[in-house]
């Protein structure tokens, strides 16, 4: 089969990579070269979208940010895996989040707002808030915490949406990666803990308690009738699942599942978009990343990374180093999770020395 | 770097794909593609020797049986792993039994003939026995079996050399994957116990017990000053190990590590090749596999192998299928070697029902 990949960056690198073994081709669309592109059997600009959704026998995304003509285009082809009623949902976080209320999963106590000042009138009447664009952001991009006193960004809010979130004071954040097939046959990796910062995945571990989240990314799933691999992200308060934000897609907190898991997010997303059986995914022992961000994972960190017992270094292939820019990441697994620990404050040790903020652009 | 693999078959294909993570560019030397070719960086045909290994950091091989120019150049250049120390015995099976009796390691009985005439009456001396043909032979190529009865292969031995073998009657035959890095660091993987069907490999698993390969294979790397990873294969008798033979290579019994184990053999013996630190291989649940030969994994085996739990499918993408032509292999894990058996054989009745003989060509 021919599987078309809207995106050119690292989660499409790794479907590919990781999808190899079927022997389907892997087609990439994207406006510029990424690390999708060299281990694509074909690359495609933007503007030839539609020869691109006709080539391909399915079409899935790895980036939902992008003109949503492609989107339309592959569902009337009855292409797109999963389908707009996922994805649609993407394009506007209100959207989401309206529809997450609606349907009643839990979420923090949020508003609209048509403007700049509209959302920090709302974050005020919040207290402690977070103020997201209703558009386009990912990695933290677009959001401003509002504490009870400090500055307001007042002059950075020029979009011409947003959404305000009440500040949650959780216990942790956590993220479940979830397949749906076409017979409705949900399969759930076990879950991971997982830390951020400066809105950027840091790191994670898996497994943890479930806190209710494979119910509701069940529900979830069901809801919007969803086809493929998804990823919900929670805030854990008072051990329970607050439901953050979800990716219609593999994701940065799935990436564990390449060491130490019976699959991979990425082989199970390909197997289920292509139709092909999954079984039940199996944890051989905890398992974890630390995220390369900000950084070129050179020789050097290679060296001192790959010295730690059970590690796999991913280096993208990006050219340029920004902060907060994810250029790899490091697997790791361990008999058990104090070992794991262990092993990831190494590997954080080995790549950002005492103080990782800068990298992360914080 | 630059990593050149001689040869494009799957062992090239699954190195390219298993090594993506560390971001080196492969390069194959191959006169016809194979399944690497289209995952590689760059293809050069044999008579580009040069140029292929002047544009590489290290050159290793996929396949020996090439031109001996090969190895020779790519050795004067200071770029060849493993050395000629140990592809040079592979070249004639005379040499490697030779060196093998010579330093002591437990090997079959063996003559060396010089033309079919004088194999046969070896071989009548030894009573049971096998004569292999000395150059080229490999998957039980141009390797004949002398019962006590029955008809002689007088007309089929052309070639110009041959070792004829006391046949051993095994209990078992079993392999080590096992790697040494740059400063004598020796590495294995649990050993696999290994089912053969008329000279090729048809299923294996893995742990099984030691038998002594590991002290065997310690000091055969030890002996060749050897880099990189390196399989040895035994049979069993008496519960004690002898050398069948090793391949200074990749292997198709390590294949299983692709999946249940801390690294597979591929990123391993890349790793080693480029100087990179590889650490103790974890086996983290019974693994092994089953081969496809003489059949195409087409969508409808896939579909049978994959709903069997803890499985993956792995097609090389081979244009033609011929009877004892490996065309791809399926992983398998368990929690326990039971359950691994049971799915083995759930996978073998799926690929050939009944009857894998035809497959095999025999």
């Amino acid at each position: 089969m021919k599987v078309g990949i809207i995106g050119a960056g690292q989660l499409g690198w790794m479907m590919i990579t990781e999808g190899r073994k079927l022997q389907h081709q892997y087609l990439v669309l994207s406006e510029n070269p990424g690390p999708a592109s060299k281990v694509a059997d074909g690359n495609f600009s933007l503007r030839d979208y539609r020869r691109f959704v006709d080539k391909c026998d399915v079409v899935t995304p790895e980036f939902e940010h992008t003109n949503p003509s492609i989107f339309e285009y592959a569902q009337e082809q009855g292409k797109l895996l999963p389908s707009m009623d996922a994805l649609s949902l993407k394009v506007d976080r209100s959207l989401e989040k309206s529809f997450l209320a609606e349907h009643g999963f839990p979420v923090a106590k949020f508003s609209v707002a048509r403007e700049g000042a509209e959302a920090i009138k709302m974050a005020k009447a919040f207290g402690r808030s977070v103020i997201k664009a209703s558009k386009g952001g990912y990695d933290g991009k677009g959001q401003y915490y509002i504490g009870e006193t400090g500055r307001l960004p007042t002059e950075a809010l020029t979009a011409p949406g947003y959404v305000v979130e009440e500040f949650i004071e959780f216990e942790t954040e956590a993220s479940i990666i979830a397949s749906r097939d076409r017979d409705g046959v949900k399969l759930f990796h076990p879950p991971s803990l997982n830390k951020n910062l400066n809105g950027i995945l840091f790191s994670n571990e898996a497994p943890c308690e479930d806190y209710g989240m494979k119910r509701i990314t069940s529900r979830l799933m069901d809801s919007l009738g969803y086809v493929g691999v998804m990823a919900v992200e929670f805030f854990i308060v008072n051990g329970k699942a607050i439901v953050n934000e979800f990716a219609p897609r593999v994701h940065n907190s799935g990436h564990h599942t390449l060491h130490g898991s019976s699959i991979s997010q990425f082989e199970q997303h390909i197997r289920v978009i292509t139709d092909l059986p999954v079984t039940s995914p199996e944890l051989f022992r905890p398992s974890g990343i630390v995220n390369a961000v900000g950084l070129n994972v050179d020789r050097h960190l290679q060296e001192a990374v790959l010295s730690i017992p059970e590690t796999h270094s991913y280096s993208y292939g990006k050219q340029e180093t920004r902060p907060g820019r994810k250029m790899g990441h490091v697997n790791l697994t361990a008999e058990g999770l104090k070992t794991l620990r262990k092993r990831s404050a190494q590997v954080v040790n080995a790549l950002y020395g005492n103080d990782p903020s800068e990298n992360f652009g914080s």
